[in-house]
């Protein structure tokens, strides 16, 4: 035998039926073509021009096969060898869970990458947006995306954060950087800030284009219960201590394992949804450990749409805007101009009373998004540049 | 408002007839245990102690579902609330793929994790091993993994590795360590030996317990396509060029991004299955680069099983124990008792060729398992201890 390169069989289609049928639609690719967030070599699901979804399964058996899209159910046909295909109606640029319903089971699609959302891993789509190329892989430099278990002595559970370093951490090994913390919003997790947010290539890109400072930034899991106390089971069920675990536990140890800038100056904290509303609390409550903070499509009055009393809310923080000008250098808030109620109310009256009280502010609308993820990878686009300077 | 923990509602079942007929199922928790491989919250699939795997489907219109899982298909029953339920014979200790099907769809269970495997993202089971202790979650100190994404040259493409770095790569930041290069089987990518391996909690255990040194793990992906020359599109396409990528790209970017010890004596390579067959002639054609080799079920034979003639085979590598033995500190091979033909045979054949020749080798044998991951993780386990002695 001689040593030489092997032919290896490369991974792909392995049920011939499936993709016999998936060639015969090939022709189509013109106006469909096949969807970023597909698994590897799948040609399904595709997406047209007009943002159209179209997709399809191989389900000889089945009566009745739809696609779950976007709040919508779209009947599926099925042609002679058991495939089958449909098509949604067209959808706001960006990023949208969706399943498939086979005889009323709601299934993830076999074609699609899985990404953790409505408290389950489930199918994505891509949808591609005009302006896809600020969260596009490119040929620029790469940081990358760590994962680090740790175990949380205030919950009692085992946790996990993921820390994107930017390139130029591995550049210069001496080198210290400033962190963002941000966080998911609710039925995700500490994985969606890189699976669905793109936040490491939209941080890559940036820095390649000395638009952001090279930045490390940390996802952690918003959900952090306290434990059931052992004397009283229920007193302990369904508490958050999220900001004590991040405060407590997450900070310190990034500051350990990581070449970070520990100081104020140098720490940023934002989130988007229930993330938002959290991280408001924790920088308002902790105003010596971060000079920055973005809500994306949230604030802590949510779901209230009222005015808000300043000499009440939150404990009178936003009482004296001077006195909140000088501590806190970024106060950033991002909507997408399609965002259902309560969101854009509940942001307005927000808004309003900072106006009221003279709070400096940044405001971004995404347009022609809702409460998804391109809102908010447009929102971390538009803020991270103003951070750290 | 006042300031104070809100209670949040926890990610878990969104969907309640499902919730409320898993919750019917709960009584037969004693026997049957959600499986350590599920998504966080979900009740099913379900595992006994003989290792039967319990599934359970809400798909109130399906006329069959089926449980798919081991080359069998489990046929499974409805109740009235048409939630499917069924169960497998019982299954050998660790892990394995599995799907359902409905109606004639295969599909992955909505319940389970999904793993990178026979070519595609699908379902998971964990089947209790009763040295599962080994690769378990400890409270011992956890190294990260880190993502990274880089430009290939050779391939033209995109690629991804995945990096483990122990955690005493945190504590000193000067000090610097050696690198196992490790990977993954046919149809599998570089995502397995953490997904379904766990080689970095077996490497955190053996380490906590001293019986491994701290060292760097490289999983790359082993499918390494040349590119498509233009002038003659046919000739590039499926001629492997991953030992290339490995030594001339991924090597010199692992050495740059991180703290190693970049000389041979600090370099090992392993594989399993096809990466075994790879790494095995990756090492005997750069000595120079590798001090230690590992071929966990699988060698460059495959899938002969003929005596091998030491003249002709590998160009004769393999000709001089003598000057092997000096060269390679360790030649280590292992494998599962239930594997099925042609492995035992074939590495039968080439443990012949060894003894024959004279060259040392370390051989073992997992109890009990086949080609699937339990094996490769034992392998790791008792290999990883040798190296870097």
């Amino acid at each position: 035998m001689k040593a030489k390169n092997i032919i290896f069989l490369f991974a792909g289609c392995l049920f011939s039926q499936v993709c016999l049928a998936q060639t015969e639609l090939k022709s189509d690719l013109k106006a469909f073509r096949p969807a970023e967030s597909n698994q590897p070599g799948k040609l399904f699901p595709q997406v047209n021009d007009e943002g159209k979804v179209r997709v399809s399964l191989y389900a000889p058996q089945a009566a009745k096969v739809q696609l779950d899209l976007g709040g919508k159910k779209y009947e599926m046909t099925k042609n002679e060898e058991g495939l089958w295909t449909g098509e949604s109606a067209p959808q706001d640029e960006g990023f949208h869970y969706y399943q498939l319903n086979v005889d009323g089971a709601s299934i993830p699609d076999p074609n699609s990458r899985y990404f953790y959302g409505a408290g389950r891993l489930g199918s994505g789509i891509e949808v591609p947006a005009y302006d896809e190329a600020f969260y596009a892989l490119q040929k620029v430099p790469h940081g990358m995306v760590s994962e680090n278990i740790y175990y949380s002595n205030l919950t009692q559970t085992w946790r996990r954060c993921f820390i994107y370093t930017p390139a130029s951490y591995y550049e210069n090994k001496n080198s210290r950087f400033p962190v963002l913390y941000l966080q998911h919003g609710s039925f995700e997790d500490e994985t969606g800030w890189v699976n669905q947010g793109k936040a490491n290539l939209i941080l890559d890109n940036l820095i390649a284009q000395n638009k952001a400072k090279p930045m490390i930034i940390v996802t952690d899991n918003g959900y952090a219960l306290k434990p059931e106390a052992t004397e009283a089971p229920e007193k302990g069920q369904g508490i958050s201590i999220f900001e004590d675990v991040l405060i407590k536990e997450v900070i310190p140890m990034i500051d350990k394992r990581f070449r970070t800038l520990a100081d104020r100056e140098h720490k940023a904290i934002a989130g988007l949804s229930m993330g938002a509303n959290q991280t408001m609390r924790i920088v308002m409550k902790n105003p010596d450990k971060f000079a920055y903070y973005g809500g994306f499509s949230g604030t802590s009055n949510y779901p209230n749409t009222d005015v808000i009393d300043p000499d009440v809310f939150m404990e009178g923080k936003f009482k004296s805007g001077t006195e909140l000008n000088k501590k806190l250098k970024l106060l950033w808030l991002g909507l997408g101009t399609k965002e259902p109620a309560p969101f854009p109310k509940s942001v307005g009256a927000f808004r309003a009373m900072l106006d009221k009280q003279g709070v400096r502010y940044t405001y971004y609308e995404s347009p022609k998004t809702a409460h998804e993820w391109l809102t908010w990878r447009r929102s971390l686009q538009n803020f991270a540049p103003l951070l750290f300077r």
